[in-house]
Protein backbone atom coordinates (compact mmCIF):
# COMPACT_ATOMS: atom_id res chain seq x y z
CA UNK A 1 0.00 0.00 0.00
CA UNK A 2 1.58 4.01 -0.72
CA UNK A 3 2.82 5.30 1.72
CA UNK A 4 0.61 8.03 3.69
CA UNK A 5 -2.26 6.57 3.16
CA UNK A 6 -5.52 8.33 5.79
CA UNK A 7 -8.62 7.17 6.20
CA UNK A 8 -11.26 8.84 8.24
CA UNK A 9 -13.66 6.49 10.91
CA UNK A 10 -17.05 8.17 12.25
CA UNK A 11 -18.84 7.26 15.41
CA UNK A 12 -21.57 8.30 17.48
CA UNK A 13 -22.02 8.77 21.23
CA UNK A 14 -24.35 7.07 23.29
CA UNK A 15 -27.32 9.59 24.05
CA UNK A 16 -30.26 8.97 26.71
CA UNK A 17 -34.22 8.83 25.24
CA UNK A 18 -34.44 12.81 26.28
CA UNK A 19 -31.84 14.35 24.36
CA UNK A 20 -32.16 15.88 21.21
CA UNK A 21 -28.63 15.49 19.73
CA UNK A 22 -25.71 13.08 19.75
CA UNK A 23 -21.95 13.84 19.23
CA UNK A 24 -20.67 12.48 16.37
CA UNK A 25 -16.81 11.73 16.13
CA UNK A 26 -14.43 11.58 13.51
CA UNK A 27 -10.84 10.67 13.66
CA UNK A 28 -8.56 10.61 10.62
CA UNK A 29 -5.80 8.45 10.56
CA UNK A 30 -2.40 7.82 8.27
CA UNK A 31 -2.11 4.23 8.08
CA UNK A 32 -1.85 1.55 9.52
CA UNK A 33 -2.80 3.93 13.19
CA UNK A 34 -0.72 7.17 13.34
CA UNK A 35 -4.01 9.82 14.55
CA UNK A 36 -3.67 12.66 12.49
CA UNK A 37 -7.24 14.52 12.90
CA UNK A 38 -10.38 14.65 15.10
CA UNK A 39 -13.84 15.84 13.79
CA UNK A 40 -16.81 16.47 15.86
CA UNK A 41 -20.14 17.56 15.02
CA UNK A 42 -23.73 16.59 16.39
CA UNK A 43 -26.89 14.94 14.84
CA UNK A 44 -30.34 14.58 15.78
CA UNK A 45 -31.18 11.64 17.63
CA UNK A 46 -33.46 9.80 15.58
CA UNK A 47 -33.51 12.84 12.90
CA UNK A 48 -32.95 12.71 9.33
CA UNK A 49 -30.16 15.03 9.01
CA UNK A 50 -27.10 12.06 9.51
CA UNK A 51 -26.18 12.52 5.54
CA UNK A 52 -26.07 16.64 6.11
CA UNK A 53 -23.56 16.62 8.76
CA UNK A 54 -21.58 14.09 7.68
CA UNK A 55 -21.29 15.57 4.25
CA UNK A 56 -20.27 19.45 5.83
CA UNK A 57 -18.06 17.54 8.50
CA UNK A 58 -16.24 15.72 5.86
CA UNK A 59 -16.52 18.94 3.22
CA UNK A 60 -14.80 21.45 5.66
CA UNK A 61 -11.82 19.37 6.73
CA UNK A 62 -8.87 20.19 5.74
CA UNK A 63 -8.00 16.29 5.07
CA UNK A 64 -10.92 16.05 2.61
CA UNK A 65 -8.64 15.77 -0.22
CA UNK A 66 -6.52 13.24 1.32
CA UNK A 67 -9.49 10.59 2.60
CA UNK A 68 -9.28 7.61 0.70
CA UNK A 69 -12.39 5.87 2.58
CA UNK A 70 -14.66 7.36 5.15
CA UNK A 71 -16.09 4.70 7.49
CA UNK A 72 -18.76 4.82 9.33
CA UNK A 73 -19.93 2.61 12.81
CA UNK A 74 -23.30 1.01 11.55
CA UNK A 75 -25.96 2.07 9.27
CA UNK A 76 -27.06 4.83 11.62
CA UNK A 77 -26.10 7.36 13.66
CA UNK A 78 -28.18 9.01 16.82
CA UNK A 79 -30.62 5.78 16.78
CA UNK A 80 -32.17 5.72 13.49
CA UNK A 81 -30.97 8.64 12.05
CA UNK A 82 -30.24 6.42 9.18
CA UNK A 83 -26.31 6.67 6.85
CA UNK A 84 -26.66 7.20 3.18
CA UNK A 85 -23.13 6.24 1.41
CA UNK A 86 -24.12 7.06 -1.88
CA UNK A 87 -25.36 10.61 -1.40
CA UNK A 88 -22.03 11.20 1.09
CA UNK A 89 -20.12 10.15 -1.82
CA UNK A 90 -21.77 11.92 -4.10
CA UNK A 91 -21.46 15.16 -2.03
CA UNK A 92 -18.11 14.92 -0.86
CA UNK A 93 -16.29 13.29 -3.56
CA UNK A 94 -15.13 11.09 -1.10
CA UNK A 95 -15.12 6.87 -0.86
CA UNK A 96 -17.85 5.86 2.31
CA UNK A 97 -18.26 2.75 3.92
CA UNK A 98 -20.33 1.05 6.99
CA UNK A 99 -18.84 -1.54 9.00
CA UNK A 100 -20.91 -3.21 11.46
CA UNK A 101 -19.85 -5.66 13.55
CA UNK A 102 -22.62 -7.31 14.29
CA UNK A 103 -24.65 -9.06 12.21
CA UNK A 104 -27.77 -6.38 11.80
CA UNK A 105 -30.71 -6.66 12.82
CA UNK A 106 -32.27 -5.46 9.65
CA UNK A 107 -35.71 -6.80 10.15
CA UNK A 108 -36.43 -5.70 13.44
CA UNK A 109 -34.87 -2.32 12.66
CA UNK A 110 -37.56 -2.50 9.62
CA UNK A 111 -40.58 -3.42 12.31
CA UNK A 112 -39.22 -0.39 14.17
CA UNK A 113 -39.24 1.92 11.85
CA UNK A 114 -42.25 1.19 11.20
CA UNK A 115 -44.05 1.20 14.21
CA UNK A 116 -42.66 4.57 15.23
CA UNK A 117 -41.34 6.37 11.86
CA UNK A 118 -44.21 8.40 9.86
CA UNK A 119 -41.51 8.92 7.40
CA UNK A 120 -40.58 4.66 7.89
CA UNK A 121 -40.99 4.09 3.78
CA UNK A 122 -38.11 6.19 3.42
CA UNK A 123 -35.70 4.94 5.88
CA UNK A 124 -36.20 1.89 5.10
CA UNK A 125 -35.52 2.52 1.27
CA UNK A 126 -32.28 3.88 2.42
CA UNK A 127 -31.12 0.81 4.33
CA UNK A 128 -32.27 -1.69 1.42
CA UNK A 129 -30.08 0.85 -0.90
CA UNK A 130 -26.57 -0.49 0.55
CA UNK A 131 -26.78 -4.05 1.47
CA UNK A 132 -24.37 -5.49 3.55
CA UNK A 133 -21.64 -8.19 2.87
CA UNK A 134 -19.74 -10.43 5.09
CA UNK A 135 -15.61 -9.48 5.44
CA UNK A 136 -13.56 -12.29 7.22
CA UNK A 137 -11.01 -10.76 8.96
CA UNK A 138 -8.62 -12.54 11.11
CA UNK A 139 -10.66 -12.26 14.02
CA UNK A 140 -14.08 -12.31 13.38
CA UNK A 141 -16.46 -11.24 10.41
CA UNK A 142 -17.73 -7.78 9.76
CA UNK A 143 -20.38 -6.67 7.41
CA UNK A 144 -19.94 -3.81 4.75
CA UNK A 145 -21.08 -1.48 2.57
CA UNK A 146 -19.54 0.98 0.32
CA UNK A 147 -19.47 3.23 -2.33
CA UNK A 148 -17.27 5.08 -4.24
CA UNK A 149 -14.03 2.97 -4.45
CA UNK A 150 -14.18 -0.90 -5.19
CA UNK A 151 -15.22 -4.04 -2.53
CA UNK A 152 -11.16 -5.02 -2.44
CA UNK A 153 -9.64 -1.59 -2.16
CA UNK A 154 -12.09 -0.84 0.52
CA UNK A 155 -11.34 -4.14 2.61
CA UNK A 156 -7.50 -3.82 1.64
CA UNK A 157 -7.94 -0.19 3.94
CA UNK A 158 -9.85 -1.62 6.48
CA UNK A 159 -7.75 -4.31 6.85
CA UNK A 160 -4.79 -1.92 6.88
CA UNK A 161 -6.29 0.42 9.64
CA UNK A 162 -7.01 -2.58 12.04
CA UNK A 163 -4.74 -3.58 14.53
CA UNK A 164 -6.35 -5.17 17.03
CA UNK A 165 -9.77 -6.84 17.13
CA UNK A 166 -12.29 -6.43 14.21
CA UNK A 167 -12.27 -2.86 14.07
CA UNK A 168 -10.67 -0.22 11.89
CA UNK A 169 -8.23 1.99 14.38
CA UNK A 170 -10.30 5.60 13.14
CA UNK A 171 -13.90 3.78 14.48
CA UNK A 172 -12.33 2.42 17.55
CA UNK A 173 -10.63 5.55 18.64
CA UNK A 174 -13.90 7.66 17.47
CA UNK A 175 -15.60 5.07 19.53
CA UNK A 176 -13.65 5.92 22.68
CA UNK A 177 -13.24 9.41 22.39
CA UNK A 178 -17.35 10.21 21.90
CA UNK A 179 -18.08 7.43 24.75
CA UNK A 180 -15.76 9.72 26.90
CA UNK A 181 -17.16 12.69 26.35
CA UNK A 182 -20.53 11.22 26.67
CA UNK A 183 -19.58 9.40 30.12
CA UNK A 184 -16.27 10.81 31.64
CA UNK A 185 -14.72 7.84 30.39
CA UNK A 186 -14.71 5.63 27.39
CA UNK A 187 -15.49 2.00 27.78
CA UNK A 188 -17.27 -0.95 26.23
CA UNK A 189 -16.04 -3.63 23.32
CA UNK A 190 -13.66 -0.54 21.07
CA UNK B 1 10.63 -1.79 28.18
CA UNK B 2 8.58 -4.54 29.82
CA UNK B 3 5.00 -5.26 27.91
CA UNK B 4 2.38 -3.54 28.44
CA UNK B 5 3.05 -0.22 29.86
CA UNK B 6 1.00 2.20 29.95
CA UNK B 7 1.46 6.29 30.34
CA UNK B 8 -1.19 8.95 30.65
CA UNK B 9 -1.81 12.23 28.62
CA UNK B 10 -4.03 15.19 29.65
CA UNK B 11 -4.27 18.78 27.73
CA UNK B 12 -6.75 20.91 27.72
CA UNK B 13 -8.87 22.61 25.26
CA UNK B 14 -8.76 26.19 23.91
CA UNK B 15 -11.20 28.92 25.50
CA UNK B 16 -12.47 32.10 24.91
CA UNK B 17 -12.23 34.71 27.60
CA UNK B 18 -15.97 34.55 28.52
CA UNK B 19 -15.98 30.92 29.11
CA UNK B 20 -16.14 29.38 32.41
CA UNK B 21 -14.63 26.55 32.24
CA UNK B 22 -12.30 24.49 30.02
CA UNK B 23 -12.42 20.64 28.84
CA UNK B 24 -10.20 18.31 30.03
CA UNK B 25 -8.81 15.50 27.95
CA UNK B 26 -7.05 12.42 29.25
CA UNK B 27 -5.77 9.79 26.77
CA UNK B 28 -4.57 6.56 28.00
CA UNK B 29 -2.04 4.67 25.74
CA UNK B 30 -0.07 1.28 25.48
CA UNK B 31 3.71 2.04 24.52
CA UNK B 32 4.40 3.07 22.08
CA UNK B 33 1.19 4.21 20.46
CA UNK B 34 -1.67 2.11 21.51
CA UNK B 35 -5.09 4.10 22.19
CA UNK B 36 -6.57 2.22 25.11
CA UNK B 37 -9.14 5.06 27.03
CA UNK B 38 -10.25 8.06 26.68
CA UNK B 39 -10.99 10.31 29.58
CA UNK B 40 -13.25 13.55 30.38
CA UNK B 41 -13.71 16.11 32.69
CA UNK B 42 -14.04 20.38 32.79
CA UNK B 43 -11.91 23.10 35.14
CA UNK B 44 -12.41 26.69 35.97
CA UNK B 45 -10.72 29.15 33.50
CA UNK B 46 -7.96 30.50 35.69
CA UNK B 47 -9.23 28.81 38.72
CA UNK B 48 -7.88 26.78 41.42
CA UNK B 49 -9.75 23.51 40.89
CA UNK B 50 -7.03 21.63 38.39
CA UNK B 51 -5.45 19.11 40.71
CA UNK B 52 -9.20 18.41 42.11
CA UNK B 53 -10.14 17.68 38.44
CA UNK B 54 -7.24 15.85 37.53
CA UNK B 55 -7.01 13.87 40.66
CA UNK B 56 -10.53 12.76 40.33
CA UNK B 57 -10.27 12.34 37.17
CA UNK B 58 -7.24 9.72 37.44
CA UNK B 59 -8.69 8.23 40.87
CA UNK B 60 -12.09 7.13 39.09
CA UNK B 61 -10.69 5.96 36.30
CA UNK B 62 -10.26 2.00 35.62
CA UNK B 63 -6.72 2.55 34.31
CA UNK B 64 -5.87 4.13 37.69
CA UNK B 65 -3.77 1.02 38.75
CA UNK B 66 -2.01 0.45 35.31
CA UNK B 67 -0.54 4.19 34.71
CA UNK B 68 2.97 4.23 35.52
CA UNK B 69 3.08 8.13 34.87
CA UNK B 70 0.96 10.80 34.16
CA UNK B 71 1.56 13.40 31.63
CA UNK B 72 0.33 17.05 31.89
CA UNK B 73 0.96 19.35 29.28
CA UNK B 74 1.91 22.72 30.41
CA UNK B 75 2.03 23.63 34.03
CA UNK B 76 -1.46 24.69 34.01
CA UNK B 77 -4.85 24.15 32.72
CA UNK B 78 -7.65 26.76 31.54
CA UNK B 79 -4.98 29.37 31.86
CA UNK B 80 -3.81 30.09 35.28
CA UNK B 81 -5.42 26.88 36.76
CA UNK B 82 -1.97 26.18 38.01
CA UNK B 83 -0.98 21.96 37.75
CA UNK B 84 0.89 20.40 41.26
CA UNK B 85 2.21 17.17 40.58
CA UNK B 86 3.13 17.01 44.11
CA UNK B 87 -0.39 17.18 44.94
CA UNK B 88 -1.69 14.89 42.33
CA UNK B 89 1.05 12.03 43.35
CA UNK B 90 0.22 12.26 46.58
CA UNK B 91 -3.59 12.15 46.41
CA UNK B 92 -3.52 9.53 43.29
CA UNK B 93 -0.61 7.38 44.24
CA UNK B 94 0.69 7.92 40.32
CA UNK B 95 3.49 9.51 39.21
CA UNK B 96 3.03 13.08 37.91
CA UNK B 97 5.04 14.70 35.14
CA UNK B 98 4.35 18.38 33.33
CA UNK B 99 5.74 18.30 29.66
CA UNK B 100 6.37 21.59 28.37
CA UNK B 101 7.29 22.35 24.73
CA UNK B 102 8.57 26.12 24.36
CA UNK B 103 10.64 27.21 27.28
CA UNK B 104 8.49 28.83 29.67
CA UNK B 105 8.23 32.36 30.27
CA UNK B 106 8.08 32.01 34.15
CA UNK B 107 8.86 35.55 35.15
CA UNK B 108 6.09 36.58 32.46
CA UNK B 109 4.40 34.39 33.75
CA UNK B 110 4.46 35.52 37.41
CA UNK B 111 4.13 39.42 36.22
CA UNK B 112 0.40 38.16 34.98
CA UNK B 113 -0.36 36.26 38.03
CA UNK B 114 0.86 39.25 40.65
CA UNK B 115 -1.12 41.73 38.22
CA UNK B 116 -4.52 39.26 37.59
CA UNK B 117 -4.77 37.38 40.89
CA UNK B 118 -5.10 37.94 44.10
CA UNK B 119 -3.96 34.80 45.86
CA UNK B 120 -1.10 34.89 42.95
CA UNK B 121 1.60 34.33 45.90
CA UNK B 122 -0.12 30.83 46.29
CA UNK B 123 -0.16 30.17 42.54
CA UNK B 124 3.60 31.14 42.57
CA UNK B 125 4.63 29.02 45.07
CA UNK B 126 3.18 25.97 43.19
CA UNK B 127 4.72 26.65 40.27
CA UNK B 128 8.09 27.27 41.59
CA UNK B 129 7.80 23.95 43.81
CA UNK B 130 9.15 22.32 40.54
CA UNK B 131 11.45 23.81 38.33
CA UNK B 132 11.84 22.40 34.85
CA UNK B 133 14.46 20.77 33.80
CA UNK B 134 15.60 20.96 29.90
CA UNK B 135 15.39 17.20 28.29
CA UNK B 136 16.90 16.62 24.92
CA UNK B 137 14.85 14.61 22.62
CA UNK B 138 15.99 13.64 18.79
CA UNK B 139 13.88 16.90 17.64
CA UNK B 140 13.98 20.04 19.98
CA UNK B 141 14.03 19.99 23.81
CA UNK B 142 11.41 19.33 25.86
CA UNK B 143 11.07 21.21 29.47
CA UNK B 144 9.79 18.35 32.25
CA UNK B 145 8.95 18.08 36.01
CA UNK B 146 8.66 14.84 37.54
CA UNK B 147 7.40 13.62 40.59
CA UNK B 148 7.20 9.97 42.50
CA UNK B 149 9.59 8.58 39.75
CA UNK B 150 12.95 8.80 38.93
CA UNK B 151 13.94 11.82 36.22
CA UNK B 152 15.49 8.66 33.82
CA UNK B 153 12.12 6.69 34.21
CA UNK B 154 10.13 9.59 33.42
CA UNK B 155 12.12 10.07 30.26
CA UNK B 156 12.47 6.94 29.11
CA UNK B 157 8.45 6.57 29.44
CA UNK B 158 8.18 10.04 27.53
CA UNK B 159 10.31 8.76 24.64
CA UNK B 160 8.64 5.66 24.88
CA UNK B 161 5.92 6.75 23.85
CA UNK B 162 7.08 9.45 21.30
CA UNK B 163 6.72 8.54 17.86
CA UNK B 164 7.04 11.56 15.53
CA UNK B 165 8.23 15.62 17.10
CA UNK B 166 8.47 16.29 20.51
CA UNK B 167 5.40 15.20 22.31
CA UNK B 168 4.40 12.06 24.07
CA UNK B 169 1.42 10.65 22.08
CA UNK B 170 -1.27 10.30 24.77
CA UNK B 171 -0.39 14.12 25.18
CA UNK B 172 -0.64 14.93 21.39
CA UNK B 173 -3.89 13.05 20.98
CA UNK B 174 -5.37 14.52 24.00
CA UNK B 175 -4.25 17.91 22.27
CA UNK B 176 -5.93 16.76 19.12
CA UNK B 177 -9.52 15.68 20.99
CA UNK B 178 -9.59 18.65 22.99
CA UNK B 179 -9.14 21.28 20.24
CA UNK B 180 -11.23 19.35 17.98
CA UNK B 181 -14.19 18.81 20.48
CA UNK B 182 -14.23 23.11 20.86
CA UNK B 183 -13.81 24.45 17.26
CA UNK B 184 -15.14 21.33 15.11
CA UNK B 185 -11.70 20.24 14.08
CA UNK B 186 -7.97 19.45 15.40
CA UNK B 187 -5.61 21.98 14.49
CA UNK B 188 -2.08 23.26 15.17
CA UNK B 189 1.10 21.95 16.50
CA UNK B 190 0.35 19.12 18.06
Amino acid sequence: MKPHVRVLGIDDSPFHFEDDRALVVGVVVRLPSYVEGVLRAWCEVDGTDANDVLSEMVIRSRFREQIKLAMVDGIALGGFNIVDISALHERTGVPFATITRDPPDVSGMENALRSHFPDWEKRIAMIRRHPLREVKTDYKSIHVAQVGIPAEEAEELIRGSTVKGVLPEPIRIAHLIATAMETGESRGRA
